[in-house]
């Protein structure tokens, strides 16, 4: 594949989930990951056969080693990682079953990634055979630090001419630094040419409404010049096992929607917006048509569903497949 | 919480379960915890805040240890448990799946418990504190002895002005010390305030009989002054994973009933009824309405559920979400 | 019980599957079973309490010995076993989920079984007990040795009078040493009294085509005298967990059709054929209608799907209990 | 091999033992073998490829076909096993490490195996085509049908002209059905040819004492006119993890000793001295020397300590090899 | 048994240990157990039948409730623990084998506890039935509010007459506060009778300085009056898996010994010195003699070596036994 | 570090290993690592922070990629991997324990690294940013496309000036297409410059006999003019368990020792030899005097002995603190 080098940034935490359906008070042991939404998009465009390096910090010890470690057997590229003093960000996982819901307990604060500071990361070394860049709303959520590099990444990417995305996410139990997601995310938007957002996140980072997701998709397109198109998904929860998800994607005041899959008995729903993320990111650099596009990102979503981990562990031609119909039957 | 303390008194069991789904002739290795029915609602109150203790008998070796500390683990008090000669009851529990059924293989006879003597509980002391009383059907059947406590028991309890419930649960194999549920559990039930009972039980422990659960209710109402209640559920069995189920709750020639709720990849189905007791002790003892309770009831139920292991370890926030229409959308 | 022994003959491999739903690049831990499309119908026919042998050709190392070991753990008498050169062919198993679908990776060539001469195996001893002999499609795909042996078999059945099953099991990925399956084929279906084939099958080794599983069926009977009836199973893939079945027997220019059953939450849908095929020959063995012996046969089927491993581990009743409508009540 | 089968009688229990080093008290998982002391002989025997049947009695359910399930995949006939009512005699194992000992605790009174009674295994079908039989202490102290049982075997052996061993084994936890051992223990002795007996054990069964083991077993044998020769092994327990082994063998009034073995690291203790006892029967029935007979049954002894589970699974060869000196070089 | 009430008062965190031997890069699940230097010996006195309170702060979320559930499995009480803001200090551990050293990575600021405050321990009610109190120089090393709860407890101690013991353990990666150990812990060895200390801890805690071990001892008991005896190990490393052990107690001028233990397949080293300290406090609390203290103490410290987890699960008669030189032997 | 590239080139194949201690005959699951000579020579130098490339051939389906995988892992460059027909080579390995020896059973042949071809590999692009090669004599006696394209590669590093290192390593069971050691290999250590080889393995590769190390070091170095220096390790088999090594180094006619390792309680052995090998060529690498290097290479095989899997992941510094002494004490 003759594409260009794809590049996300942000944190990534050790996830440790709670074995099968298991409730916290009952685990005696956790299963490791480690995740983050941006990597996630990395390890996924990665499985798709992109070159995707991801650039994050990690505290100088075993456990970001580790976490490098996960990246690099995903062909993700770690040369810009930078390590320091802090700790690995951690969450919680338990998995949920039915009306029982599946239950996280972040436990990020004071990671190394967030005393991340301007400077410390040679961007101009990361974009120089670089096509694209991914963001997501929880960088600049986490510290002053991490906004001032988010911002110093996308100023970066646009000196180099390269496409940028951003999944405008917002996260209510970050922003503890004493800025307002609408005091930062419109200077990040603006050098944004793909979003992904939710009307809520539209209306929480950039402080527009609209009576439905085609009219705040126009509102934001008609603040933020740069912005190409925007896309989100719908999941309906019948229950904690059970959803049902579709993918819709705005360009140029049209709305292009992917057909709902249902989705009876999901593995593992963490990581599923990331995996969409990556399908649309796939058929952006390919140039592929929007409700091709759609298709492939939701198909790609619900794929993830059915894989243990944060990130989509698939190929082209297996989601290929999946939006073509083929339904599960066994390969041999 | 200012309720007072609930007591419940029955045999505890080593369960003894196939990992997965395996069979009884594939498992290599078996997943122990204990369990009884009334020590089920024991633990499930405490997880409602409740101050709970189960009195019961334990052989004197690490395994009466081991189940204690369960009991401790989940804020059961266990201070006065009887411990002496005899074994620890058990039984293995084969995890169905789909047409195939779950199956028990029981090995409870010649138990600690079964030797239990009258005289053996210090009950005045149990229930100085206590404002609730529950047992089962299941210990009168298990021995002479064990009748004979559950009646002083009961006596006591009558003495202390505590409110007292029982699920008259006929088991076809237990009752095998010479004695018929008809010769014992009348003289239990009129000491009893509140009921579980389908109509079977009615029958089979009263000898009352009636066209519909409300009439058999009706029957028990008339013949056992002191019933103020009787409760049941409907569980249809679509398969081994999936089920359906409702609550149903007969009060003054009334019937209440809670909606439906559709399980369709049940974690594990034992300790369902054992569940839906606690719900409507807690509802009880709280003074809620008869709607309230049986709904509160039902989905304590549904939840369990979703939990490995005999008891249920859900909270009270949790299961009013779950009444409230909470589906199982992920809670970060 | 007193039938006549069952003789089955072919190839077992080392299954090698993921565990739970891990992607093979995931996976640390591999399940271990053996097995193989006719060793599976042995082992079932077993567990129905008919005495079975299964015939084969083992490495003569400790891998031959633990295949051989499930063997006898599943009463099925190994003794004409033979051990020589070669390797012990392997498969690896990804389970799939949901839209994802189970895949397999083979690493079977070079096998001692595919190393297997005319007069290695004493078929006059193997037979002189037994009333029936099940072969199918697959180990005359396997080498020359294998057909010719497959052959030897099926002439030393008929003169010790026995009745004769072939699953007609058409796979391109073997059939590599040279010919084609109407090459070889026909020879032994003439052979041969019960034939498991879809419409595909019969066209590939018999190189009979009709409009319909009827007609095919027909063509079939036609050519090949000795062909008493020929069964398939119909499947409809829902999605890789989910799947819908439905078994049909077609004998005497009749067709007999089993009721269709829901498996939503299937455990492990390998060898489900082969226990249709186990299942069928109970009834073909003891003399039972056609429409019963599809009913349990398809019953076998569905039972299986609910059993981690290739091999049905169910009891006469249990399948019984299925076709009466049974459908997964706990037994306590 | 032209040896003839050789025949063990006696209970087998299922043993849930705790993973790794956990205590009873940290155990959420056991692990599940099933073992004997004399279906252990059987198992290791078969393992040496001598034919061997194992006669028992288990309860007619799931764990009693699991029981029998393991005999089978250990080559051990189970042809006349008894299935009737009762439990299936269960023990739980602690795994020690270090100053910590291993413990037990048995919950196997009322077993199925302990209502056996004379008549019920038809010893001559049994003993038809058998050349060895093989008892120990713990079947006469089980019950007093079992003592009849044991009693009724060894005339039945007698009869056939077969040789017999007996393990005088004396358990005090047993012995609670109102025998006393020297009531009944001199009477099967009297029908034995060779005695596996420590000095306490020639006490506590035969009343003969001396002041070392040489003079017991002389005592032993003056009194008994059929003993050939008495062996049994000297432990030294460095401690729960580190023991030393030797073996030592009375022969007409010599002693022949193997050399001591070190175990610094053992894996599982249990069924050492019933690997030893199927090492001296090898012996025997081989007609070897008593110091080629006790070097044997010493290092099977010592190999046995590396094997998790209840039973030895050692080839002839590789005991032979460690007899030769070969200490654990890497075998490729 | 009627000793007072023992309280202990510190920090909890989760440890999460890799499996095996696994290095932290290896591992994909963690076990997880709740320890803390002052619990452990809470612990370590309930399975010693001692009444036992642990005091400390939690997170108010699951994760503290599952740490709290831990405590109460092990009987110990926890009625006066405090929940606030704050995280759960969490530390890693890698278990070594031979020459390669098992690490930790402490993960512990920003932690609840670290957050606690004067005043939110009601110490009156703690203290109204205790016998004994027992802190160590972490507390102090972690906070000010930490150093200063800790001085809070032991002036409360001293006004109810409670016996206090005091583990001088100086952590060079703590006292980040700004405090050196030298300004804080003089003046809570000033309110303790019983020390643990090793020369090192003396220097660092008290700056006082001897030749020798009891030197050292002799200047603390000079500077602090309260100070009745001084404790201490000594650990011989002979690889990871293997150390020697014994205890030393210096008393009104005299020092008694243990004899030392070999301890040569360690599965588990943390918490071995709260074990001994727990031990002393045994003795201490039931007025035995030094050496018969000192012996027991260094008994249940080589005990613990035996045990997964950080806190020793032993009885007082199984650490008597080892007094007494019983070695590991099997225990049916 | 500003060493140049180190390339390996070898098979890699599938270990699957049984769980602890079990038997293949007990095993149900199975480790899966993947491993080779060569490659772990490249994980354990990328462990020490050298840039490491390793070369291979695997078949391209998801077991080559997993492997793969695993190098990424391990910081080892990829990408010069053939991908083609073929299977993947496996072995199955046999965990032992104190007497019982490990065992290994190979299933290696017609592997897709087996079918490699001169004219492949792009050995000028593998090598342009190289500066040192190793080799092992597995290659050669694989097959003779394997031995060619060792050849070439062993040409083309001459070409580029890089130092070579090879493993002269003779496997009995290899060497199959018709040519023996004496014909391939004294051609390709012609070409070599550091050799690892024991006495045997000098007289079946090079046909030169001495009547000590020194003496074959002599004969070889004398026969072979670029041979620089000779190593190989001493290991005295106290049991599977319990190894003692040591290692010796020969370079201009003097021997250098390092001291002797006790290693009591082995994790696991596998790979051994090729942490010795990576910690030799660190050594030389970094131009370290002769003893520095044995000592070095020494430290490193004896920490590869606690770790699990075939490859080293030790640190430089855990390696240096080991020579230094450093003796498992507990790292906080």
């Amino acid at each position: 594949m003759s594409l260009k080098k794809a590049v996300t940034f942000g944190e990534i935490m050790m996830r440790l989930s709670t074995p099968g359906q298991a409730r916290f008070t009952q685990a005696d042991t956790l299963n490791v990951v480690y995740g983050g939404a941006e990597a996630n998009v990395a390890i996924s465009l990665a499985a798709f056969g992109v070159s995707a390096e991801h650039v994050t910090k990690f505290p100088n010890n075993d456990l970001g080693k580790a976490a490098t470690r996960q990246l690099m057997r995903n062909s993700v590229i770690t040369k810009h990682i930078s390590y320091g003093e802090g700790r690995l960000g951690l969450y919680f996982l338990e998995h949920g079953a039915m009306q029982r819901p599946s239950r996280i307990i972040y436990d990020r604060f004071n990671s190394a990634f967030s005393m991340i500071k301007p400077g410390e990361i040679d961007w101009d070394d990361v974009f120089k055979d670089a096509g694209w860049f991914h963001w997501t709303g929880i960088t600049p959520a986490i510290s002053q630090g991490a906004a001032d590099v988010c911002k110093e990444a996308l100023v970066a990417a646009r000196k180099h001419n390269i496409i940028v995305s951003g999944d405008i996410n917002y996260r209510r139990n970050l922003w503890q630094y004493g800025k307002k997601p609408v005091d930062v995310m419109p200077a990040l938007i603006e050098l944004t040419d793909f979003v992904i957002a939710a009307e809520e996140d539209i209306y929480n980072c950039a402080g527009l409404k609209g009576n439905s997701f085609d009219e705040a998709c126009g509102a934001l397109v008609s603040r933020f010049a740069t912005v190409k198109a925007v896309a989100t998904t719908y999941r309906e929860t019948v229950n904690a096992s059970h959803n049902r998800l579709s993918g819709v994607l705005y360009s140029k005041g049209k709305t292009y929607q992917s057909r709902e899959y249902d989705m009876p008995v999901i593995v593992d729903r963490i990581g599923g917006g990331d995996a969409y993320m990556a399908g649309l990111i796939f058929g952006w650099m390919n140039g592929h048509g929007e409700q091709e596009t759609v298709d492939f990102g939701t198909a790609a979503s619900v794929w993830k569903h059915s894989i243990e981990g944060d990130a989509n562990l698939a190929s082209v031609e297996e989601i290929k497949a999946l939006v073509n119909g083929e339904n599960g039957r066994l390969l041999r």
